[in-house]
């Protein structure tokens, strides 16, 4: 019967939420674009879609959008030179929306009476369709769906004088989450929502100003880490220095995404000085106390489910074996669009190491369940490659709600969590036991003592429903958007 | 010596002025998309850079724009598939600007606030950078270079309610020359500047309303010629039929331009119900008139040259004769961005037939010299050749000043008839006799009696200076439009 | 009713014979590739498909093969530069077979035990398939379908020693027609069939010798026309100067292909001395008295009817008009290879001239009568613009078979002239008359008494069935190429 | 000063032996060319550079071959729905040679007298260029420099009768090793070298034959493992069932290739039945017994090094780490040929985990050393990131000799181990201490005793310099393939 499964329906979607954007910049470096460039290439797990680079040079701003990685874009020698300047931005995309999404990659730019600007960033508005619509009818015309143009439009018809006061007049108009980049003629400008939800840090690369939304990005060009900018903080970096402007009144805590340790950072990140491998192998350690199992080994789903096998298998004392292989050629089909292609995920990335398997008890540690659909398909690869008992341990707690601050979730209703309880999911997913870290032990992990009720430390949105902002958007009637659209291909 | 010249540098620019637009726009027709292929397929000589098409299918827009021939682009059954709908507008294009001009393509499209609106336009707006500072100081981020978004934002600032209403504002802002087509959800709308400059007309097919450029993209698709657009007259075609509007005070009289009967219309066109090739060959006989020549036969610089060089054969009673023969290829590489395409012009474009030349005093018959870079050429071709006499005839009066009304002409230093006499010019270009049409028999060769010199009946700006309209940009300091500017490629 | 046609079927197939190919070589000049490209552009009516080069720069070979047009390929500087040089062969090729057929551009390549050698051809080898059996029963393994890769398989199985003298053992194997090129380290070597069907000329560039398939190849580069390669002539081009080989005994007489004269070949262009474009007049003069027409004018169907309808004109004293205005666009659309783009040749390409026309006797020349269809809508065409009357005069005989030399003929049964009397061809097309030239009316254009039916001075087998040479594949039992097929995309 | 050469030359070429192919076949299932593209994703990591598929539908074979991965080319359904049939091989490739290697992309077609024959081999000869020289001079024309097209030749000169008996006839001249799949219009044929050299094995789909180089070949499309293909063994598969032959005389004991087991081989697949995750983890073990270190934590070089360093971690009773984060999205920069992106490897594909690091003693475990580029960066890296000390651990024997068996290896004198002793070596990648594995232990990790040294089990010719069979080319005066070559780019 599952083989039957297997014949006609063989594979099926990455069954991740995917965080939707990666951002850059430097200034002051007379090889900005090749920096920026490899800034990207450490942030692709951040966005595979489409990338884009703005640099200046003193006259002109240059600007290449691409659709695919970085690594296949921007690694000619043509677009290179034509990215002159020792100035620039650049971002890195996952995006839902079609082929034709070329207008659509970051930084976009726009010319303004003052002069012009790039920008780019990571994050979702939950204001952004209300804003537009607002902007059309004072006569703003837009030419992508990108929360960005509506930002570049806010900036235009903001009646301050200068582009920093334009700015801020912008962003305390926006909800949600967003960490942007942003260069003028002078200045390199970055900017954090008030909460922080989304990550952005500071470098220095031999006097050169550095911004990314991670500090791998930081590391792969040799540069050295400053510190995060902060929640709600705007940084004007110009020939005059750095200067640090706080627009916005205090409101609340800041709200940093946990998600980002469970798995949308790279592990050799830090965030908020805490190192996310070794989180992650602390997941694994609390997992490991909370729903320990009696079993002959610990498997990762790889690679996401890694670090807290590791953490799992030290705290639990049992081996850390690869018994599911990992191939990595599979992650360019991704982009493709087509159905077809979709289905062909769990299968074509991984296969069952049968040797390590084949009778053994069996402890598969992976970093989180969304839809379920890999999960089931795994534990059978697991089963049929002769496992004798299955064991998932999750490493977060169930993802009962979609996020509206930039990741790619799903509605709700196709949260496997949401519609099923923890037995029901372990029924479904056909493992002999099911645990989830508890949130708690997800704080603990990342160096709180628990998580603070009052005052959570973190959004967890996507495992509590708890959202840190409004969500005018998503709480309007639908057809608030019902313009008409232009579809176009090429 | 001549022949080194050849060796060292054989080939020129192509020496003639250029049209920079066609416009096509059918309402009512379920082909609506192939129709407008074909129109805009007749009206290829009208702009070869590159072409557009955007549809509405009730629903949705839906825009195809590419570099390149409208037959190589929009043959294509998946192209055509996408361009859905009974309504269409489309546009050919000509221009001077770099290869990544994808986003100065038309028709260009906005999402207003009360609906999409798709337009293109032939002609050229002469205040059209003072329009743009002007809004972009109000708010408007540009995309593109076009006087089309211009006219865009012109509407979506207007403080009008309706579309139709909006766009006379924008309209009444306009300076020079234009004839545009529009698309919204419910109109297709054609408009003509007030002195009429620029064609348009309207067509039938079967009931399907027919906007063009020139007739001879009506009979393609077999459409019967209604009438002109009037000089200043919207048309605004709906479900309920087609109403028509005269939003402007009258002003002076219509001055069409006459270079389209001379060099840029198809000779199968008919503008003002007057016949082109008709035209042409009333050029010629009263150039055989004005200017007669003792010689054995007359010979076209084809293809352009031709229906004259029939008119002074007829009239002059001399064997017309294919003395020079034209390689149709050649057309494609104009495109092409390099120089040393660029130089490889009239060599690769004609080529001398020498036993018709040989012994023989010629009279050559060509449309007009604008830097006489090709009339060099092709003198000395024709001299190579063995004839023993050239006779130099050109069809139209001395080209001495630059248009600002749609055609890409060289500044006016660049004109040969501005720098020189017309016994400079035979001696420059190495003829017996040259004798260009004079503008009273250019006139009476379009059927009027001549030139009145109070209310000249036609723009003919390039041969005399007389510009219809003020020309604000032109007049402004340069440094007006000194925009940091944005490099784009891809 | 027509009108109804034209809806649901407006287009046609291009209703000419097409000529295969066009060869050009250069040896001994520094710009070699430069030159080839040139000659090559100057051939581009002979072939629309594809085209390459192959040049020797002292140590290797560069080849570069594209599909498409010539300025199309050969114009980038990257391009330009890979084929270094001062010798070199190209090739231009119009072809039948599917997309995929880069493998079969020429001209082709090959190792030999003795050093490499390309070769590239114009014509058709009547025994080809035979050969290609009987060679792979020997052992070569053939990559492509096209004969020239024959010839070198022939030339690597031959027995003789050196070059030259296993080409020689090659084209005494072969039957059919043809003129080649062949570029070795040391030789360029020009050879032609011993009936010298397919034309081939010989130039001076400066002292670097030139081959060509027409005279017009030579006129773009300025080079000097020396002579035609006799039929059954091999020439042996070194830096010892050239060496002409005769190795065919003497057969027959030679037969050059007549249909060349009536349109194969451009006007330009002089062929055994004898220029083609006066070939065509005369054509029209004889029309003109072998078929007066009672008419208000005389009408080509361009480009290719022009010549003979200006010879026409001429000899019957009546007016030549442009009543039919051709788009020179439509072109490249030729080489795409659906079916509804096949399907829109006649109207894309022509349009009535209606003010021309409208009321009056028209007599209209065009060159050939393949298929018929495009007469039938050109008729069609021309009387919905008003003519009272059309006589169609051909400026040649029926054509009633096919040709195996080539030139892409129907097939037989799908001549109109060979399933319908000229009573019935009249009807079909819908003409008031109708005539074709006499076949010694045609002989007579070309500077002959008449048609010898002893020894006919050319091949016209075309008109008359008359084939020079056996055509030993095609009497055979069809099975005999049954062999199975690879298919091959991109 | 490491800084500042970080600076300058940031980057090195990726330091691995690379394995050249891949093969895959399958014969009667209704989806051929999809499980063949699963089969080839599958074997993605022997090679990445382009891939192929032919397939025969009983009528015609159809054949697709693409530069870049599988997932990028074959998952296109029109690509798809071209490769009819329910037979089919394919091919993935690793190359040295230049961009326009499309004509070498496996696997090749040839038409013989008896009908179509594809082939695709993983492999090399060692006397290919003495084969191609010798054919060239009886008439064969080579269009590619595959050993594939050598012996298709090899079968086209053949003067047996039947297909297979050619096969044999051309197999029996080859010297070298080669695991090769065939498609002949009725036959699947698999052949491996005397020695076994190179791995073929056989599986089962539900009743279809499967022919794979590895069986993770045929887990991903759920066939059962049957056998290895024996060393000297051909199996023809038809309609009729599967015939074994063995045409080879018995030579010496097999010799398959050890370095399989220590990099090549993907760790899920099993080789001789032996699976090679075991193997490595086993290497590692037998390495902690060799070379013990006094240190904090085991760190394996992703990905190559992990298993061995799960192994060593074990046995040494020390905590495994992920102390460097490899970046994966750098897989697809490898095919790019320019040499800036060629000298962008280590850093954009690892980055050291500084928390994991910083004041640990670190036992650092890869698979091998070729050049030492990769290694001296690795220890920079983690010293820099602040190791205390590093001890570098290596998963086999010195890499002393290049391999002529189908390995991309360097010249011997590139070969860091052989111009250096470990003391050396261990200086110049600035470790602690340094040690390899022992060619004993090496064989006693994939399960012998130790290295038979009269009748070594295994081809170890990298490690000791042992050649199994005589190296015909390699010994030959080096003019012996001065032929002139062809450059084409394409």
């Amino acid at each position: 019967m599952s083989d039957d499964m297997l014949t006609t329906n063989p594979f099926e979607d990455g069954d991740h939420l995917r965080e939707e954007c990666g951002v850059f910049g430097i200034f002051g470096h007379s090889d900005a674009a090749a920096l920026v460039t490899l800034g990207l290439h450490a942030l692709q797990h951040r966005g595979q879609e489409a990338a884009g680079i703005v640099t200046f040079d003193g006259k002109q701003f240059h600007s290449e959008r691409h659709m695919g990685l970085v690594g296949d874009n921007f690694t000619k020698q043509a677009v290179m030179n034509r990215l002159q300047g020792d100035r620039g931005i650049g971002h890195t995309r996952y995006s839902t929306t079609g082929a034709s999404a070329l207008r659509n990659v970051q930084p976009l730019y726009a010319d303004f009476a003052g002069g012009g600007f790039a920008m780019a960033h990571n994050g979702n508005l939950t204001n952004a369709l209300t804003l537009q619509k607002d902007l059309q009818r004072r006569g703003s015309i837009f030419q992508s769906t990108s929360d960005s143009e509506t930002i570049l439009h806010l900036i235009a018809m903001s009646s301050q004088k200068h582009l920093v006061d334009k700015l801020i007049d912008a962003l305390t108009q926006l909800e949600g989450a967003y960490a942007l980049v942003g260069l003028s003629e002078k200045k390199l400008i970055g900017a954090r929502d008030p909460l922080g939800v989304r990550p952005l840090v500071l470098g220095d690369l031999h006097g050169a100003y550095v911004l990314a939304s991670e500090t791998c990005a930081l590391d792969i060009i040799g540069a050295r880490f400053v510190r995060d900018i902060e929640p709600g903080e705007m940084v004007i970096i110009s020939n005059e220095g750095l200067e640090s402007l706080h627009p916005f009144e205090k409101r609340n805590h800041p709200r940093f995404c946990i998600f980002e340790y469970v798995y949308f950072a790279r592990p050799d990140s830090s965030v908020n000085s805490v190192n996310v491998y070794g989180v992650r192998k602390r997941i694994g350690e609390e997992l490991a106390r909370e729903a320990p199992a009696d079993a002959d080994l610990v498997v990762p789903v790889p690679d996401s489910g890694t670090p807290a096998a590791i953490g799992f298998a030290q705290a639990a004392n049992l081996p850390f074996e690869l018994g599911i292989i990992r191939n990595h050629y599979v992650g360019r089909t991704f982009i493709a669009p087509t159905d077809s292609i979709r289905h062909m995920g769990v299968k074509l990335k991984h296969n069952a190491n049968r040797a390590m398997l084949d009778g053994k008890r069996v402890v598969l540690v992976d970093d989180s369940i969304v839809r379920g659909t890999t999960s089931l398909k795994i534990v059978q690869m697991v089963r049929e490659a002769g496992a004798r008992e299955v064991h998932m341990r999750i490493a977060s707690p169930p993802t009962t709600n979609s996020c509206f601050y930039g990741v790619d979730t799903p509605e709700k209703t196709k949260l496997l969590a949401s519609r099923m309880s923890i037995e029901e999911m372990a029924n479904y997913i056909k493992v002999d036991s099911l645990a989830f870290l508890s949130i708690d032990g997800l704080y603990r992990a990342v160096g709180q003592y628990g998580r603070d009720n009052e005052h959570p430390q973190f959004c967890d949105a996507c495992f509590t429903g708890d959202y840190p902002t409004s969500l005018t958007d998503h709480d309007q009637p639908t057809e608030i958007m019902k313009a008409t659209r232009l579809a176009e291909a090429g």
